[in-house]
């Protein structure tokens, strides 16, 4: 019996001596990687935490306490240790536990995360009303990321936090490294912070009794070398960043040293108003694989749990979509100078990475910032260049006003290729890329289109990326495309906002934006031929007026399908279209319901939502009957 | 003749011997003070950059260089000295030139702005162009105020600057002031360097060859004593803030001083690298009313310029929207001790200020800081709190992410108080908070109400804040009420998702969202007494369903009239609703059209949109004959 089967609340863990707590870390740890070698998740940031968590749930006391794990991926040992064990085995499955915290799965997850840096913020809210309901002691910890930090809001809310009488602790979790390593001035400065001798000095109290022997230690040799090389000397005039915002800062500590944390958070969590203490962490700490290769073990596939081998994926032979686009811009950037990528620190998730690795000067990884990535492209175009920004849908819109304010009104050249667009699986309800066809659809000067395989997103792409096209938005899909091999098909001009005939037909018209088209085609041979026909709309904005004007004329029935919210999207669009020209024939809509899809396959969801094959299948017959 | 008529190009401006740049000073503030008086706009502002603008324009090589201002509303000497000295007399009239810089008004503005912190990424942007381009030489320049400064965005941009090789200086116009006075940790941080003399010894060579008898210093001179009373000894610890991002730091330098100032940035636009000035400026410097209160003169109505005394407003009986807004609130917190107020930075705009006089421990301006503000909101809202959260509707499309992250997803009940909804006028196209409706709309779990007048606001209010309402946006307009001493009507709690029928009818149904309504009660005795009716939807969702059901059964035609964008809103949920449940009604849909409206008066502008009084009479008598 492990130790870990003994601790079922936090209560079960402060009951325990203090010596205890690495073997809990290490049940945990075990626990973590037993469970993701079958059943995938993000293993390398909650590996990097076991030690915080631990420490974190003997000094505090949850649920009266409040704690909060930016994005949450990291949440792992949390919810191991908070009741969930069990239910763990079902993390991120339909009807299991989320990948994230979730105010409405447990007690214990004070405020529900998956996008960055919103934590200092929530747990300042929180914070402010404990001191106005005089509840002085209640702890509001945040758990943030180096990457997240990069955040704007992270530093809206720092600058806010700074004049708070709240009683609010952040700890920053810096392993410098977002999915794929951290970037920018930030980054550069805490690894200075880290690495500076000097300023250890008078930080010593913290630093000196720091495990000399730990990893930690040994692999920052390295950097005090660099220091005494004197080669970063001039960094050391500037002295604390957390600080200048008025947040006490303490640390450098050793975030893999359990008791350490311990003692350091008892006496943290005695000091009042706002303070921050600075956790080193590796991540993918205590799994030697995870350790090496930190990006790929962001969110491995299955692995062999000995040694951290990963089981060989079931083939695909078609490319992922990402890969499409990866290759494509690089295809792109070859023949047109002009071309520069963008990602905000997602180069490996968005496969910008093999443009990045042929051409690093064109390529900008901004970090956790979408905001800036949207207005420093609009920048770049300003002066004539064409910036594909490639940011995931739901992260866009985090740049929602960006788009409106520095791009559409402007009329600029910006090509916004929103990845992940559409249900993405087992991310959910935080992650789904469902809102991006409404949103955009409304704002003036916009182009708004989606492929429905990979060579239409060459296609769009090459298209997006000739004179005068203006704002130009490409949604496509999580995952593999379907053309296996061929994807890449020669570059082809599209007709702006101009649709497809896929097939003929006469008794229903089925309209599809991006890839629900693939999904119509693969039924499409269960109907008598003739009978369905099918256009791929390509753009929603400009919608090609004219084919929709011959769908209204001749069909009494016409279903849309769309990977995105029903209301918006190409539903409304077309709905408004009809009204318009007060067209009479019935609109069958399919597509997102108008709430918000929890976690599981996106083929489970699809048909949760009724747009899988099987529920577009029926929504045909029905119709046809 | 005033040496200003004989500057048409900055290029004239060069030809001058640099003694005679503070004539020109003087001249250019003269014609800002001349104007304005007639022809409102920002007076403080641009007051208080008319040295750094002079200096600007003489140092660099516009349009060859780059010059972004950050908002904007400072940019009046700019626009005076680029060719734009006559045009200023119609600066914000429908016709006339932006308030804001625009690419399409002149080839000298580089970047359009209006919303706060772009600039440093659309300079970043362009500096990368430039480097891209070989053209190393070129400058790009972003001036950004110590309130923009609070803008996470902002710090995203210096985060990704501190690691570019890129050319690029960016100005802090440090004036301890955004609209109200500047909030948080960082404005603490910028007095203190300030006035620390520890630091400047330093930066002596910059600090000692200020002027000692000008204004600032003597401003100062408080500062410095209570340095030396030692109670900010503290702050000298920590060093410098934008060094600790890779950005070289230079300064504070007194932002008046004109000659000093061409001096600091010739030599600063010779060094590589990002860079930032660190200006210390007096908001209305030169003109004691706007000295003397700035939060007032930001954007005074017309006044006298030679002693600056405000010239009467025309009466209006009724009270402000943002007026009734900021007495309700107080009024409930009065009867609940959860209602807390959130602003950022917007207390004085929104009349939040009313409460937070009253109950100061009970409001937060959070600094420029929209994202922070709703996910604060939003962690206040999970502890029990209940937090009217007051944000323009065009800035709240910067937190439009943590709407649905933060607070739908988690059904939190935080009021979302979106002031000016609608087109608001002068302040033209980065302004009009039009898109609102539609991209409320499709969010889960969303309650999205706009009163008719005054008293629905109240109405509105009060039902937000009982019990388990979850996350409820109420969206009212710029200006003033209609009904005058009357609006303090008795709380009533509203129906969710039911509409008021105003009048009754049998030829045409008009339903309006919002204070378009008062629109139609005022034009509707002009038609035959029981041809129209008029419903006053009050909610766009859940929209009353059984309203409309009886609207299409009763109806031939349906009107619909909002102050927002036709594609999505209530147009789009309309033509929704008829599509879905098959309806025949023809749908005349008057709104805001699909592009950006520019600046005019409010009248002007609902005119060139067709939904003003006239518009809506005409489409009504259109509609019946």
């Amino acid at each position: 019996m492990s130790i870990i089967d003994t601790i079922n609340t936090p209560a079960d863990l402060k009951k325990l001596p203090i010596e205890k707590l690495p073997e809990v870390c290490d049940a945990v740890r075990q626990t973590i990687i037993d469970d993701c070698a079958m059943n995938p998740g993000h293993v390398g940031s909650s590996l990097g935490v076991v030690e915080l968590t631990v420490a974190l749930h003997y000094v505090l006391d949850l649920p009266y306490d409040n704690l909060i794990w930016d994005v949450g991926h990291q949440s792992y040992a949390h919810k191991i240790l908070t009741g969930r064990r069990e239910q763990f085995k079902n993390k991120r499955k339909k009807g299991g536990i989320s990948g994230f915290p979730k105010i409405e799965e447990s007690e214990y997850d004070s405020f529900g995360t998956g996008h960055s840096s919103t934590s200092i913020s929530a747990a300042l809210g929180m914070a402010e009303a404990a001191r106005l309901c005089g509840e002085e002691k209640r702890q509001s910890v945040a758990v943030i990321g180096d990457g997240s930090m990069t955040g704007g809001m992270a530093f809206e809310a720092l600058n806010n936090a700074g004049t708070s009488k709240a009683n609010m602790l952040i700890i920053l979790n810096d392993n410098n490294m977002a999915i794929d390593p951290n970037v920018g001035g930030l980054k550069d400065y805490l690894l200075d912070i880290t690495a500076s001798q000097a300023y250890n000095r008078i930080k010593h109290r913290v630093w000196n009794s720091m495990n000399k022997k730990s990893k930690l230690m040994l692999r920052m040799r390295g950097s005090i070398k660099k220091f005494y090389n004197g080669l970063k000397a001039l960094f050391l005039k500037h002295s604390n960043l957390f600080e200048s915002f008025g947040v006490r800062y303490f640390g450098p500590t050793d975030g893999h040293d359990v008791i350490r944390l311990v003692k350091i958070l008892q006496r943290l969590t005695k000091l009042n108003g706002p303070k921050l203490l600075h956790c080193i962490t590796i991540k993918g700490y205590g799994f030697e694989a995870a350790e090496e290769k930190p990006t790929l073990w962001h969110s491995p596939s299955r692995f062999d749990p000995a040694n951290g081998e990963l089981l060989p994926e079931p083939e695909n032979e078609s490319l992922k979509f990402q890969d499409v686009f990866g290759e494509t811009i690089l295809e792109l950037a070859q023949q047109n100078k002009k071309i520069v990528g963008i990602t905000p620190a997602m180069p490996t998730g968005c496969s910008l990475n093999i443009m990045m690795k042929a051409m690093p000067e064109r390529c900008y990884d901004v970090g956790i910032a979408e905001q800036h990535a949207v207005t420093f492209s609009a920048g770049l175009a300003a002066k004539g260049m064409i910036p594909f920004c490639n940011i995931y849908s739901s992260f866009m819109q985090r740049a929602y006003d960006q788009i409106i304010h520095d791009i559409a009104l402007q009329k600029l050249n910006v090509v916004l290729c929103q990845d992940r667009g559409g249900l993405v699986g087992s991310d959910g309800a935080t992650h789904h890329g469902v809102f991006d066809l409404a949103i955009l659809q409304h704002i003036p000067n916009m182009t708004i289109a989606a492929p429905m395989n990979e060579s239409e997103l060459r296609n769009m792409m090459y298209t997006a990326q000739l004179p005068d096209m203006g704002p130009f938005s490409i949604r496509y899909p999580r995952g593999y495309g379907f053309m296996g091999k061929e994807w890449r098909t020669p570059f082809q001009q599209l007709e702006i906002g101009k649709a497809r005939c896929v097939s003929e037909g006469k008794k229903i018209a089925v309209l599809t934006l991006g890839t629900t088209g693939h999904d119509v085609t693969k039924i499409i041979d269960k109907f008598n031929p003739g009978d369905i026909a099918h256009y791929d709309m390509r753009f929603l904005k400009p919608v090609d007026t004219e084919t929709l004007h011959s769908v209204f004329k001749n069909f009494n029935t016409i279903i849309t399908v769309e990977d995105g919210t029903i209301t918006g999207g190409l539903a409304g669009c077309v709905a408004t279209f009809k009204s318009e020209h007060n067209y009479s024939a019935r609109i069958i809509s399919l597509g997102v319901p108008d709430k918000f899809i929890s976690h599981g396959t996106v083929s489970e969801l699809k048909a949760e939502c009724k747009f899988d094959r099987t529920a577009i299948e029926n929504a045909i017959r029905k119709a046809i009957d």
